[in-house]
């Protein structure tokens, strides 16, 4: 919930959040036998390289991690930034005020059990922490959440997360979508400026870290998994703002009764029906997306590709049910396959030296034994002036004998003509069956991203992307 | 093309065409340096156990894997039921007559360049070595066509295709679709009891394959991968017929204009389109799917599943986010995730020694540290009279230190109930981030598989299998 009469934009404010000097982590356990996501927290602001002093906080004291374990926050020497609560919500009105005289200008609370619980204590209890808080000057990430993840800071929810800090901006309000994002980006070569993951939304929101995002020069992609929201002229304000400031990319969680009932459950979300929000992000140039998949594969276009003038690709891969399917894939997402010129045929015939023009029409079938002509082909399919962009669809796992290296030659190939080419390559590559062909396409996909092609899982997801990536393209254009 | 007046099904006699005694294989070449597509052919019957006699024909005469070549087929001392050509396209009106002479009853001709090229010669030889066949009374599989797969007789076009025979038939105008589908199915411990990829269909087309799966009692789920046909009204029959029979799962290719230029490229195929095909096959109840990986899901769902009394979904997994995006995905696939009555609301809370009852609605969010309770968590919300099936969606790769052992306790757990649960269970996997979930989800997958659990690669996936399946017994029903 926003301040009250807070309306304009009050990033610069919140740069602190996500430069805490000192943390200071409550409720660390030193049972090691049980699961102890305090304990969890200190060891991921550890192995992120937080560069503050990091204060473990449990009644216990002793050590963790060869750090001492104050019994209580005024136990701590030096002063505290920023506190992260993974103690029982009943405890945390008592925290709170510690807090304040302590000076913590921030508490996390990924402590659970307020307004996302059914019982009315719950919403009564988050109520009186916010305004606990509010009194103090102390402001809330969460409750019931995971936090925020900041490499360039060290600040971190999960050990396990890469240290690498990048251009995308994630304001999640689920935790555990944020991590699988960062995971899933990690194998596309993708790396995270900043996610918030803001749970219950008790003071900071969702329209805060939109703010924030949008007015971060380290961020230049803004994604969001958004269940709910409290102020819906504000919100839109917000998003208008952003979507205006830099690419935004948008999942509504929470679209179906279920859905509802379930971010009701998580967050304590009260989520808008679908259609109104189609319109609205379509109207402000958001790109609206249906998966956390989506989310990425937006990010992958925004990330690496040059946005084609229009829709009409050129398709390049190897097998004449495969390109059937990927014409038919592109179609139905909205892409459109024209037919190659003649000049563009008759130079693709000449390369394969062969009589048969029926395969170079677009798709284009490079048959199999001919993968060493990938990079000529795909050179004259980009020549054709009709043609915005290529898709070179590959998959590994065809021929026992010749796919794994056939894949790698292929990259290589096509790695080869990176910037040579004028027109856009997005390439599609999927394994088929045993998990060596998993492997090998797991290599190659890395190679391809390396060396800076988009890489989807299937054709259809490509198009998919693409189509939403040139509408959004040219809405921003018609919009100037 | 069928034979003038042909028109009632002549599966019976289509019987010897899976069961030759010999094969001759022309077009071998003993040079291991090039590439070789009947020494391929060779190989890939050797290694399938075919227990005929296999022949290689090729000029240079020689040995290949211990058999003898042959330098002409007429140099063969014993009778040859079948021949798989492997020569170019201007020697097959020779190879014809050839095998005429020697009493050959069935030419398969992988042999391209026929009426899928651009030059009108192509389509002139096509029909010259169709007439010279039908004259002789061969029967023609292709040209241009991977031909034969049948587990049970060692016929095979791939030496790694497994040789093991299962239930589904698959009819696929193209070869490399059929050896995917083959090879991700195996994946799925799902396997095939007969292939035909037939190729330009100059003389058996897929009506008369799919007339032989129709009548074959080894084939349980009819498939088709379907680019083009020749004969509208006798198709319309033979599809009403297959559908009336078996579950017939159809898969049409060239609905697009680039789609139909590249199937008349890759069969010389002319495609309909797509709104025809669609009224169609919904009316005789074929299930109609848009990609290679809908086909087999549909494959799974009729393989492995209990079919759903109807659409209301029981959804189980862990996290909240999770759960939101589980039920909207379900919702947009045409499922319905209605609230769970109070009596199995207050067991679950019971089950999780909780006082919060938010979570238990359904979608029902088990936790992360409750993997214990799967078991009674699913058995509880199958007794929900509301409930018709259950998904439980599963990701692999959120925890670096739990997930791998996760997911194998989740999986024995669910397999535990396996036979237990009196309501249809799906389960939804994925991997997310780095390969070793991968790997650790393909061996969860072939657990769940083993055990008897249709598995999906997303809660979307399942949901659109699970929409149609049912549809599929509720037409079946309503026609009776």
């Amino acid at each position: 919930m926003p301040l009250l009469g807070e309306t304009v934009s009050a990033s610069p404010r919140f740069e602190y959040l996500f430069h805490p000097r000192s943390i200071a982590v409550v409720g660390v356990s030193t049972d090691f036998s049980r699961v102890g996501p305090g304990r969890m927290y200190v060891e991921a602001l550890l192995g992120s390289g937080f560069k503050g002093k990091i204060y473990p906080v449990g009644r216990s004291g002793g050590q963790v991690f060869d750090l001492r374990v104050y019994p209580a926050l005024k136990d701590i020497p030096g002063s505290v930034d920023y506190v992260i609560s993974a103690i029982p919500a009943s405890e945390t009105p008592r925290l709170v005020k510690d807090c304040a005289a302590k000076g913590v200008k921030t508490v996390h609370m990924f402590t659970a059990g307020f307004g996302e619980i059914a019982a009315k204590n719950g919403k009564k209890l988050e109520d009186e922490v916010a305004s606990l808080a509010r009194r103090s000057g102390i402001r809330l990430i969460g409750p019931n959440c995971m936090g925020i993840f900041c490499p360039d800071t060290g600040l971190s929810f999960e050990l396990s997360l890469p240290r690498r800090s990048g251009s995308i901006g994630f304001v999640s309000q689920s935790g555990g979508n944020a991590i699988q994002a960062v995971r899933e980006a990690q194998t596309k070569n993708l790396y995270f400026s900043k996610i918030i993951s803001y749970g219950n939304a008790a003071d900071l929101d969702e329209c805060d870290f939109l703010d924030y995002l949008t007015d971060d020069p380290g961020t230049k992609i803004i994604t969001a998994y958004i269940e709910g929201f409290e102020d819906g002229e504000r919100f839109k304000n917000v998003i208008r703002r952003a979507a205006r400031a830099k690419p935004l990319v948008v999942y509504k969680g929470g679209t179906s009764a279920g859905g509802r009932r379930a971010a009701s459950s998580h967050t304590g979300a009260i989520a808008g029906s679908e259609i109104v929000w189609e319109s609205f992000l379509k109207q402000v140039g958001a790109v609206q997306v249906y998966s956390l998949d989506e989310v990425l594969d937006m990010a992958v276009l925004f990330n690496y590709l040059t946005p084609p003038k229009g829709k009409a690709v050129g398709i390049i891969g190897i097998g004449g049910g495969n390109s059937v399917l990927a014409a038919d894939a592109c179609a139905r997402e909205g892409l459109t396959a024209p037919l190659l010129p003649s000049a563009i045929r008759r130079r693709l015939e000449a390369i394969y030296s062969s009589e048969a023009g029926g395969s170079f029409r677009n798709p284009v079938d490079m048959y199999f034994a001919k993968f060493n002509l990938a990079h000529e082909t795909v050179r004259a399919v980009a020549d054709s002036p009709g043609i915005d962009l290529i898709i070179v669809h590959m998959t590994i796992g065809w021929s026992p004998k010749n796919d794994v290296d056939l894949a790698k030659k292929h990259v290589e190939l096509l790695t080869g003509i990176c910037g040579e080419v004028k027109k856009p390559v997005v390439v599609a590559l999927r394994p088929f069956g045993p998990a060596k062909y998993t492997d090998a396409t797991a290599d190659a996909e890395a190679a391809l991203f390396e060396a800076g092609f988009p890489v989807f899982f299937s054709v259809a997801s490509a198009a998919r992307a693409i189509n939403r990536y040139v509408d959004y393209y040219q809405r921003r254009k018609r919009s100037r």
